[in-house]
This record gives C-alpha cells, structure tokens and sequence, in this order.
C-alpha cells in the first residue's frame, strides 16, 4: 500500500492503520509485500515463466450494483481479474488494490470487504502485494492490478484460432446477466442465479492445463457477452463463427428463468457477467478436454466451429437459421 | 486495456477507438502489450532480476488540483509511480493505467493527456503496457500501477538504515509544496514553483546507481513531506533521525519564497510533492554519491544524520535547537 496520496486538509491519519488491520493478513506472510508498508513490492520470477498483467476498474453504480455486500464486491473485483488471468491460462500471482473510498465506508465495511477479498483468493495461488487507499468524494470505485504467470510461451490469446476450429465454453451461460435482472427485480428473484451475478468463480485452474497441455489456440473470458467475446477471438484469430445456441449450456435457474420468458435467451447469449471461458481448439481433442475438465470440476461444452470469414458470429437455431440479436453484447464505459 | 467494464445502459462504444488511436503509440510497439487488445499483457524478466510493483490512485480535487491541464496531470500521476519505483532503486519497465473518465472528458483532452503521458515516460525505460478506461459520474481519477526491475536483492528499501548513517536527499526540497501553494493563489505566483508541483521529475536514473552501487542502506522517495518521509525510514529501521535546516538545499525559487515569508520553512520541510528520494548512507561514502550524482544531472545533499532512538524525526536549526512543527506531513486520505 504504496503512500503518495495526501489531503489537503484534515484527515483521520488511520489509513495506515486500517491497512495493517485489515489488509496485512492477506499477505499470507508473503516477504514481498514488505509488510504493505514500503514505496513498492516485490517479486520473483522463475526463469522460463513469464507474466500476465491485468488492471480493471470497477466503478459502484456503473459497474456494479450499489446494493451489493463487501464481500459481493471484493468477489466481484477479485473474479473479474483473476478471469482475466484464466483468459491467458496464467496461474494466479499478485493482487494490487487501490480502493477509493467514500465517507459512508467505515471499519465494520472495511473488515467485511476484506473477508470477502481473502475469500476471493482462496485456492488461487495469489496474495495481495500492495496498493493504495484514497478517498474520493465520488462514488467507491477500486483498481484491482493482477499479475500471473505462465510458462513463456504458452500464454493463451485472441489470436491464433483456426478455420475448422470448435468453440467450446465452460461452465454454463448466461446466469451472471440473467442474476444481475433478478437482483434488480427484472425478473423473479433467484438466489442461485444472483450468487452467480455477485461471485464470479473464475476458471483459472482449468485455463492452467489448457494453456499447459496446448489444448487451446485462443482463449478469452465471457465478461461482456458470450457474442462479443467469441467476437473478439474472431477479430483477432481473422476468421468468423457460427454458434449453435441450442448447443449453449444452461444452468438449471437459467433454464427456470427461459422455461418463464423465452425471450431471455438473448440476455444469455450477449448479457456478459458470466466469467467463463470460451476457446478455440481441434474437435479432435473434445474427449483429452473433457477430461481436463473433470479433473479441474467444471464442464466443457462444445457450443460451435471457427471458420474463414469476415470476423462476424452468428448464432443460429436447432435448424440452422441464424438469429436476429438486437446487440452482440454490452458496450464499453 | 482489458475488456471488462461495461454500461447497463447506452453508450458510444468508442472506447475502443480512443484506447488504438490515444494509446497503442504509448506501447511503443511492445509485443508483450498484445496491441492493447487482450486480456492481459505479457512481461518477460531476465533471471537475476526481480520486479517491483506499485500502484497509486489520484482523484481530481483530492490528490491533484482540478485546474491542471490534461498533460500536467499525466506528469503527475506517471511522476508519482516512477518515484515509488526510484524509492525502490529500480528501473522502470511498464505501467498500467486505469483511467475512470467524466463526461466532460472530451477526444482533445485525452489526445492531451496520452501526449503528455508519452512525455513523463519518456527516457523512464517503462512503457505502457495495458490498462483499463471507464467511466464514472464522480471526478476524474486515475490508478497507475508501475512495474519495475531491479538486481534480486538489490532493492532499496525503508529498513536497513544503520546508527550513525548521513541522511542524504537529491535535489531541492519544497517547491512542489510551495508550487500548490503558488498554483491557489495562496503565495506569489511563480511558474518553477508550479512547474515542480505540477511536473514531478523522479530520481529513477540516480536511484539505480544507487542500488547497483549499494551506497544506500535504506531510501525512500518523499511524496508525503521530508519529515514525514525520513520518519518512514526511521520507523522501518527502528532508528531516530535529526535534519538540520539550514542544510536543506533549496531552489532559487524556494529561497525567493522563504525570503518574503520566513514561515513557509514549515511548508518546505512538511508539505511533500516534492519526488525526490530521501537516502540513508555512509558518510565516508559522500564524495562517491556526489559524483554519481553528478553523472545523473542532478544534486546530493547531506541534510542529517540516523541514531539510535524512539522512531522521531527532529528538525534543528543552525543553532542546535530543534524547530517546533505544527505536523509532520500530509495525512493520507
């Protein structure tokens, strides 16, 4: 928790000691984040690996709700990067928080959040290393920075997909956009589909043996939508994609919610939240992927082919005709 | 610049665009940048090396004055995170930068920010690497995180100053303090004062001779206050420090300030801003460290000296007398 920022006026002066009550813990005893209390930490890296590097910035109101727990947004910010991380078949490093509160943040938030963000880590491989802790008078908003590694080389990419590829996804689709309408009372309440929603469970340990094994030519992580992000391997990978949306694989509540109102598919396919992975490898690998899979206690669906094209996906029925989706997924803000 | 913000509502999509036109130049063709278009980024170290990782947040109003121009707040924010990593003695390699944008932010004021963030990296060794761009209702604010490298084991760090060590600083001290002061209206106008608190200059060059030469014992750079810096060493390597006053070095500016008003002494020695580092060293050392110095562009000064004691900091003046100070530096907010 590096020490630059400063008011101009006056201050409770107890940055310091919040961070070291409630933030050293998550150190783990790790030499170097130098107590959180040095200009900068440390890390070493093994020759032959190499590091994935991630930031993102989660904004309360914009890019989550404001009626989630700590803990939900500790999970939330944790899930997105460490997702990140997965997308790149990294093993999971170092976390760098910078949190930016508001006056409304006191100690009982604080001493939740960070259980939340231990929680988070658990079983990732990664402690937090530093930071920085500000206020603002706009809305709470945190910067998580997360490194991994991989052995050099084998990170997974966008780019490298091939004609004739099938585009396999794990887990199941669609829960994360469909929980966010639940929680929001768009749809009826369902607490399986919220918990998705606000705890993402990032696919790190399985992306680990993708990334190992070679399985995987592109890889990329569901946040903005299962269309866009197919989109994005396509853009990159210069092919384009069919998807068999009868092939997508549905949670039970996700099944629940489209048995109620089947116009929620396109939410499903384009609502993002899902933090999944979805990549390009030889049809030919299926069973060796299946049983990757198994071993890391996810599944793998195989939900559609890469092919030469002009970039664009098209999602098309159990008969084979395309479908008209409004937009192909969240834009940027 | 990872892809995992995203609006629940409508928005330009144009993030995209601003990131490949304004910043793709700033990776100054790093493969590891991935064209800013992954994931995550990828960064090789040498085996010998290991990284140091720092992060900062700064919010418009809070850590940096609303009135400074798009170009002088990259100098900041890049300035500020070089300096943690000169505290540290290591060279910089990459930075990543989440920006969370007003509506306000329009396409000249971040071709004005990525230019003046091109102009504080250059010459660092440090490119930028990745990042993230959202947006909020809230004021601007910017989390960098810097990554550096240095020899494993050569780092500097707070801990390690011995009984007895000279107290060394680079530079002059005070005008970045005297430069808010100067920017409000609160003192004469005075454009070096301004410049300084505006444009941080970081000691990244110096501190790498310093770590590679192991002069320095323990270094820290001075962003909170003099005082309040040298307090940091002090408590990381359980000793006491006395600064004697007369022997800050000051910029013609500073000393034009103090001559109209004597009790801006305090500002100079509490009032931070000011990026240079603050070292403890062998005194039989100092002829070395000057030329060193000297080699960098820039001036050492021997300004106290570490003895055993309870952890303070005391300022005396020309006489011996310790000065009486009303704080010891900015509070961190």
């Amino acid at each position: 928790m590096a020490e630059t920022s400063k008011s101009t006026g006056a201050a409770s002066g107890g940055e310091f000691d919040l961070i070291r009550r409630h933030f050293k813990p998550l150190t783990r005893g790790q030499p170097g984040a130098l107590e959180l209390g040095d200009d900068a930490a440390l890390l070493d890296v093994e020759p032959g690996r190499q590091l994935t590097v991630t930031t993102d910035a989660l904004v309360a109101g914009v890019h989550f709700l404001d009626s989630l727990s700590p803990q939900d947004i500790a999970h939330k910010v944790v899930g997105a990067n460490l997702s990140d991380l997965a997308a790149m078949g990294a093993q999971p490093r170092a976390v760098f928080l910078a949190l930016q509160l508001t006056d409304k943040i006191d100690d009982s938030w604080l001493e939740a959040f960070a259980d939340g963000f231990g929680q988070a880590l658990a079983g990732s491989g990664a402690t937090l290393l530093g930071g920085d802790v500000v206020t603002t008078p706009g809305p709470l908003a945190l910067t998580l920075t997360a490194i991994g590694e991989v052995s050099t080389g084998h990170a997974l990419t966008r780019a490298g997909a091939k004609d004739g590829d099938a585009l396999f996804v794990t887990g199941s689709i669609g829960d994360g956009a469909l929980g966010l309408l639940s929680a929001t009372g768009q749809i009826d309440q369902d607490a399986d589909l919220i918990a998705r929603y606000a705890r993402p469970q990032p696919r790190y340990a399985f992306a680990q043996t993708l990334a190992r094994a070679g399985f995987a030519h592109a890889c990329v992580d569901i946040s903005d939508g299962l269309v866009a992000d197919v989109g994005h391997i396509c853009e990159a990978s210069h092919l384009s994609a069919t998807i068999e949306a009868q092939m997508v694989p549905l949670s039970a509540a996700a099944k629940r919610a489209l048995d109620k109102a089947p116009d929620l598919l396109e939410t499903v396919l384009t609502g993002g939240d899902d933090y999944e992975l979805a990549f390009a490898a030889n049809e030919s690998d299926a069973d060796l992927i299946a049983e990757a899979a198994e071993l890391a206690g996810i599944t793998v669906t195989r939900i559609g082919t890469f092919t030469r094209g002009d970039g664009g996906v098209r999602v098309v029925n159990a008969e084979g005709q395309p479908l008209e989706l409004a937009r192909q997924g969240y834009r940027h803000r």
